[in-house]
């Protein structure tokens, strides 16, 4: 018809001649070109801003101008001066087509935009969230035609939004009637999955917000997150007050056995921080949006097989002894006032799910986040705190198992050891000649060995070494020649420094001397030996039933993971040999997962078919872990060999006494 | 092959070959035969029950005999000895096929057998409840196969009863583990639809329970039923604790406009009167059988929209006024737990759907009872309270409406009227000639002409008159000649019997004259008038737009239904001229369809469909209404001619005063 332009969507490159005056939203829609709305056309939501280009565009024998768009009219120019638009973006809803045109749909405008990650390396999320908002109008009731306002509504969605709709809350429900009216018969519903209703809000409404949290047994973190954009609007933290039940989860376990029904006590109290975390983050990025936790929709949560079944109300016992057997390893939807949370009762809480007894739902977490499994290359993930869990695999085949480290990492069974705080020793190097180490403590950016550390710390004190200290005092300790490969204190070492001391029927060797006074003990070097053999060895049973001698990437995971630095955990031998280049700390992977399930439907379900593929190892009951263990605990190993991490670092010789070879002087660089 | 025998089941006529020795459930089930089983062939549910035939069958060649069957052995004979079993019947579990056999599935071995009613022309209830029990045996957790417990159960469910389970409440995953334990990996699993669990036991359990309530204004009335038998194990009966609120319903929903807020306490009443119903059908039933409120797995409920609406938690504000906006007309199911009831939190309540602002989830079930949609013959239906709710239609099309009654029916608004209660005038009759009426009471079998009356009702009292004698009072006075067709007292009646008085500017019947008098005014014939003339217009109408004069088959539903005497319904214009034989009352008709909804899956898909097809009329809005109305006000009517009704009972000469012609002096016989 000599009425129709000729339209293209970059970058969809999508196209089609359309009458003129047709709505760039509605030509987009008819196409199938990825370009967002909630409000519906009523130019209020701004989401589906659009560029017209200018120029001649050969390929499609058009000449595209922005004359081809009608001008800015009534709606588009307030909605420019209440939310501003920036330079020659056009509200698609407003904007018609008088003209051919190239039309560019640039990435914020898009439902299905990349939300990029702060690390380099890590895959880009795609947002597809399981909540919509979609504004319409509604049918009023009419005595001749007495369908109920929920059927209207239906209708409503699908004639304007072409969903079909065969669910909705009570809770909806509950206040449709009042929300039709309150709104003038438009209103805005959150749909979950593109088919059951989960909230109703009088009018247009644009705000759908998420919160990811990763319950930790000792702590819990969540970030809130815009659904609409994937931005995350505030990152929040806390204590988990299960601690007062015990430190550990062991001990937790320990206390539901002897106290039968406790457990319940534990859930309200996890599920009580979990929801005061999400008030809290909904305040916190209130300062900058405008911001209600009823605007929260989805939550996801992951955590280890205790917290996961805790948090679910699972009575936990059995993951306390063998055969470990998880009340369920799928993934568990509830809603929010199943909870017990009263922010919003139609909020879904997605819990990912766990893979085995000792393997949970924030390993499952981590697979999503490094994604292991849709790489060529062998990866090794290790997540260190009480028990270590391993991955390792690629697109192929993956692997997972649990090793039993101990709390030595976390600085328990350390005799100077202490949690990551103010005033914990977190990095150290020791002179190779005189044995003098310098020591940085965490809440002071300067070293034991600069001007003015006294008085920076002197407010903080000096009170124990953290888990990455340890790391790598003992690994300073190894390449100054104090400790041999076998961990044995270099007797001959107190002639060339006071620091090295006869202990007992040991040594010890002074870190420092204040009060308290840190000092590291033979038991100490033993106990790092043993966790990090077990860790080891965890990962060296997976390669083993890979098939392969080495892996080509490795991925610290977890707080104690984003701490120590990866160089030093080579040279304990807690992690097999690789490339450092390849060696990287991805901070809190299992957090990042659950922001991933929060953000992007096909991530749960890309998770619930991997679980269910990971080869789960149990540790304990292969029969070589023991053979592995026992070679694991010379540093870094008695047998396995260390190419990349000779060429990087000065090693001692390897199976000579420390004391004969104490290997080159020269400074290690750092990366 | 040789070893192969041949077996017919009857009364499917389902056959096959089996090899020798297999057992007689696992033949029917491979048949696909309707043989039911809960423990899954292990000799204790005593469902599987068959009779094997002896005789020659030429039609299939074979003579079957018992010898044909293994023996009974120590499992069946255990059973026998617990719970006894008739002659020749055998376990279809135990009993082994060892020859070629013409097996009976007797009724009660049916899964989907037929629930017998007690009404003659009801249709019969095919069982097919939507729980089902299923035992399974459940393999154990394995250090080398970590997989969640529920996994195992649904592998166990898979294999040992062919159910793809999708779906488990958070509750049966809570006591998942300690049940499995406790059971010795043997459970019972109650599943929803054949695909969501929604109980478990440990070990055997055989028993299912179900409830249907309606939720009347006045009173809330539930059956429990035994789902795997379809039997009514206890029927029980309260007031609606609502009344507090208001008598009827539009007081209620005043009072819910004038309180805000309000609706919840009003939620909340009637939720913890249901619960509180069912703790008691239990109770009751448990007087002779073993049950428990945690075998509760289904609810069905009814009531009419307001109550509906409150029940669900939905205010019923919209309800008070026009254009009388349902929240919602779809059926709505929702967990107990979400109701606020504790004794079973997998247990579903299934509220049957609303039809229109005025026709509720009760009209629904009634028309599930009755099924005019399934017949050919014209079905009239009306449910007579304070408003009166009327179907009309057959298997090609059903509309249905409401028409404003008031509450005369139910004794209000009449001045010796009261509910029915001991102490009630229900019947009555009065002599052609003397004017001398007699009566029965509530609470007492005699009429009050006979010998031993006085004594009988000393401790009940006379007190009052309810729906059913206030019926039949005035149209025995119509027939006596008392009052004409259009209501007025004919006063030279005076002169016949001193009963007659003039009071006031009009005149007054004497019914009793003891302490209270009782004592029928004009105003009294009067507002029965006005609310049957209501009652017969809003029949008229349907009748009007359905294109018909005459009606094939009438049915009184509800308790006043029941109540009352059919033919003086008719003597009095209440309903439309038909042939007696065809007018019956359906007592809780709702109440029944409720129970259909409990015991039938496929009847909650066919009243949802059918809700949706039913023409909804709107009395108010039609232009018909008054003329139907003001027609209807004469006794039976101005104009509509009732050739059924003249042939059953002496009528007083049309269009004439009464007192000029009080009509043969016969005495009309009853039914």
């Amino acid at each position: 018809m000599a009425d129709n332009r000729f339209v293209v969507f970059t970058p969809s490159g999508k196209r089609g001649s359309f009458p003129n005056g047709t709505a760039v939203l509605d030509a987009a829609r008819a196409l199938g070109v990825d370009l967002d709305s909630v409000c519906g056309g009523r130019g209020l939501c701004g989401r589906c801003q659009i560029l017209a280009s200018e120029g001649e565009f050969a390929k499609h024998g058009i000449t595209s101008t922005t004359a081809n768009l009608t001008d800015v009219g009534e709606t588009e120019r307030k909605y420019a001066d209440r939310r501003g638009l920036k330079p020659k973006h056009r509200l698609g809803c407003q904007a018609c087509i008088q003209g051919d045109l190239v039309i560019d749909v640039p990435p914020e405008s898009q439902v299905h935009k990349q939300v990029v990650r702060k690390r380099a390396e890590a895959r880009p999320i795609t947002l597809d969230p399981v909540v919509h908002l979609h504004t319409v109008d509604v049918t009023e009731p009419d005595m001749h035609d007495p369908t109920g306002d929920w059927q209207r509504v239906r209708v409503a969605l699908e004639d304007q939004w072409d969903l079909a709709i065969d669910g909705v809350d009570n809770s909806v429900l509950h206040r449709l009637q009042k929300t039709l009216r309150d709104g003038d018969w438009t209103v805005t519903v959150a749909v979950r999955q593109g088919h059951h209703a989960v909230g109703i809000y009088p009018g247009y409404h644009a705000r759908a917000l998420g919160i990811a949290v990763d319950v930790g047994s000792t702590t819990i973190a969540g970030h809130l997150c815009d659904l609409t954009t994937g931005d995350v609007l505030a990152s929040v933290g806390r204590m988990n007050p299960q601690i007062r039940f015990g430190e550990d989860l062991m001990s937790r376990v320990s206390y539901i056995m002897m106290h039968p029904g406790a457990e319940n006590e534990l859930t309200d109290t996890v599920r009580e921080a979990v929801e005061n975390l999400a008030t809290e983050a909904v305040k916190e990025a209130a300062k900058k949006a405008e911001v209600a936790v009823a605007d929260i929709h989805e939550v996801t949560v992951v955590g280890n097989p205790v917290m996961h079944h805790l948090f679910l109300g699972l009575d936990p016992t059995e993951l306390g002894g063998a055969p470990f057997a998880l009340a369920t390893d799928a993934a568990i939807t509830t809603r929010a006032d199943e909870l017990g949370w009263s922010f919003n009762s139609g909020a879904r809480v997605y819990t990912l799910p766990c893979i085995a007894g000792h393997v949970g739902a924030d390993t499952a977490a981590v697979i999503l986040s490094e994604a292991p499994h849709t790489m060529d290359a062998m990866t090794l993930i290790v997540d260190v705190g009480t028990n270590a869990e391993i991955v390792l695999g690629n697109k192929e085949r993956l692997l997972a198992a649990s090793s039993p480290t101990g709390p030595a990492f976390e600085g328990a069974q350390i005799s100077c050891g202490q949690r990551a705080a103010p005033g914990a020793i977190e990095r150290v190097r020791i002179d190779r000649e005189t044995l003098e180490p310098r020591f940085k403590v965490i809440g002071c950016d300067l070293w034991s060995d600069e001007d003015g550390f006294a008085e920076a710390v002197a407010g903080i004190g000096i009170n124990g070494v953290c888990g990455s200290g340890i790391i790598e005092v003992i690994a300073e300790m190894y390449l100054a020649g104090i400790i041999d490969q076998d961990g044995a204190f270099n007797g001959t070492m107190t002639r060339t420094s006071a620091r090295v001391q006869e202990t007992g029927r040991s040594f010890s060797y002074l870190l420092h001397a204040g009060e308290p006074e840190l000092r590291i003990y033979q038991t100490d070097v033993r106990a790092i030996q043993l966790a990090k053999a077990a860790l080891y060895a965890g990962a060296r049973l997976l390669m083993d039933r890979m098939g392969v001698d080495r892996v080509d990437r490795i991925v610290l995971a977890g707080a104690f993971g984003s701490q120590i630095d990866v160089t030093y955990a080579m040279v304990l031998g807690m992690i097999p040999d690789c490339d450092l280049v390849h060696v990287s700390s991805a901070g809190n992977a299992a957090g990042t997962g659950a922001r991933i399930a929060l953000l992007n439907n096909d991530a749960r379900r890309e998770i619930e078919d991997l679980v269910r593929r990971v080869e789960k190892i149990e540790t304990a009951v292969e029969p070589n872990f023991q053979d592995h263990f026992v070679a694991a605990m010379a540093v870094p190993h008695k047998t396995a060999p260390y190419p990349n991490l000779a060429n990087a670092v000065d090693l001692p010789a390897r199976s000579q006494p420390a004391s004969d070879s104490p290997g080159r002087r020269r400074r290690r660089k750092r990366g």
